[in-house]
């Protein structure tokens, strides 16, 4: 998928909402657990009742590993489901890898191949040959950890560099740069921290952002659009618990559009603001 | 398991080796791969013949998951397999996992309940939150990347921070003790950074650190035992390919027991230097 697809699809559902499937069998309505895979079949209905406002689905692995085999079968259903029945939307192995090059190799396998994933979430750690096999993938995408949304982002991404002055975040969107352009790369920034959306658009005014953290994590919508929003829209803003837990009994799934909407329409008003619908 | 089981078990076997089990399945005998799970009867065959000089043994999942679900039943097939047949050696997810608190306890469900690993290699990137959920298992380890053995090491890791005049992997040395001690983290040290491992073990002299690079990256023993050994021996050297993968042939399962018996050979003489054995 290129930025342009992206950004034709956000023009067209008038939404940059990424749906963040985590599904926790422990919440999964009590008349899925006696289907074959009861965590294919909640995301299914999942995706049925909210592709037309979601421009991407982003499966978090770890959900799925604690489910052994049966979870990893889950995640390939449903990265084959979207693309079978809704190509156009992207979707985000939200894995947060990172390894050494002939490692990285066999994860890109996993996920741009065996998978058909169009992007995955990348810790930036271990630098530059870990994230280049995958931006080896045409119109793929690899998504570095920048500013994340949780509480122990401070412990290192905002330690400040002696030599340049810049913050551990800035230093990866800088050094990510000669690495891929903004057709490959996009940066995990969390909605809980907006005044660092103004930070990041220094550096990387182009690049598409995966922001999560809006809704369960507190992160405000419109801060995000302020600090964030560039001419492409240059945004994916997640939702996990807020939509797919909206209602944890038979009607999970029309509560779940009805989250998606109220998201979709706050970002139609967003886009509107800038001119981009 | 606890530093005094480990170190027990490396004064009886007088080694200190770690064999990490990345299976690829493009090198793997021809005679296994019409086995019904050709990974798991690969790594069955190296842990039999290896297990009596190895004391940790290190699959990396990127080798699993780039077989989908069949290369997932082989990782929990190959972790009960130890368990059941070898108890008191270390199972280490080689993960490199580090997502948000919730997600964290998911991928400890993952790997430490589902399947009975002691210890999952971690990227810190995240912070704290992203780390104490596994610290909350009792006799399991949490193993932080510090000094990679990769080339992209120097993008972040040794950025100086300004504050405090320590470098990131210092920081997270530093940082990291007040989350947990010595008998629930560990360090991931390059073996192809020997000159790092004393500024390890300035930070951090009672840590067992996993040290690999030893063997296909260039890494040297002599340099990493004197540089980082302590008085429990405090190091877990991991070699992969040029065990698992000594012989390509029919004879690659005595191919690597005659190369893991070499290099524990080389560690009984760095363990009978320190007068450790």
């Amino acid at each position: 998928m290129t930025p342009t697809q992206l950004f034709e699809q956000i023009q067209r559902k008038h939404s940059f909402l990424c749906v963040g499937l985590d599904a926790d069998m422990a919440k999964t309505p009590e008349h899925l657990r006696s289907a074959a895979n009861p965590i294919f079949e909640f995301n299914r209905a999942i995706i049925d009742a909210t592709h037309h406002v979601a421009v991407a689905y982003k499966p978090n692995t770890a959900f799925y590993e604690a489910h052994g085999t049966l979870g990893w079968e889950a995640l390939e259903q449903t990265v084959g489901y979207i693309k079978q029945h809704h190509p156009e939307i992207m979707v985000i192995a939200d894995a947060k890898r990172g390894d050494i090059g002939n490692t990285a190799k066999m994860y890109a396998r996993a996920f741009f191949e065996r998978m058909d994933c169009d992007a995955i979430t990348l810790s930036p750690y271990m630098g530059h040959d870990s994230v280049e096999p995958y931006l080896e993938y045409p119109n793929r995408w690899a998504i570095l950890l920048g500013i994340t949304s949780n509480l122990g982002y401070a412990d290192f991404q905002t330690i400040e560099n002696k030599e340049t002055g810049l913050r551990l975040f800035e230093e990866v969107l800088q050094r990510s740069a000669q690495w891929g352009g903004a057709d490959r790369l996009m940066y995990v920034v969390g909605a809980t921290r907006p005044d660092y959306l103004k930070a990041v658009r220094r550096v990387a005014p182009n690049h598409f952002l995966l922001v999560p953290g809006v809704g369960a994590q507190g992160g405000r919508l419109d801060d995000v659009a302020r600090h964030g929003m560039n001419r492409q829209c240059g945004l994916l803003v997640n939702s996990s618990r807020s939509i797919i837990y909206a209602d944890t009994g038979r009607r999970f799934a029309e509560a779940a559009r009805c989250a998606a909407v109220e998201l979709q329409g706050q970002m139609q008003q967003q886009l509107q603001q800038a001119g981009l619908i």
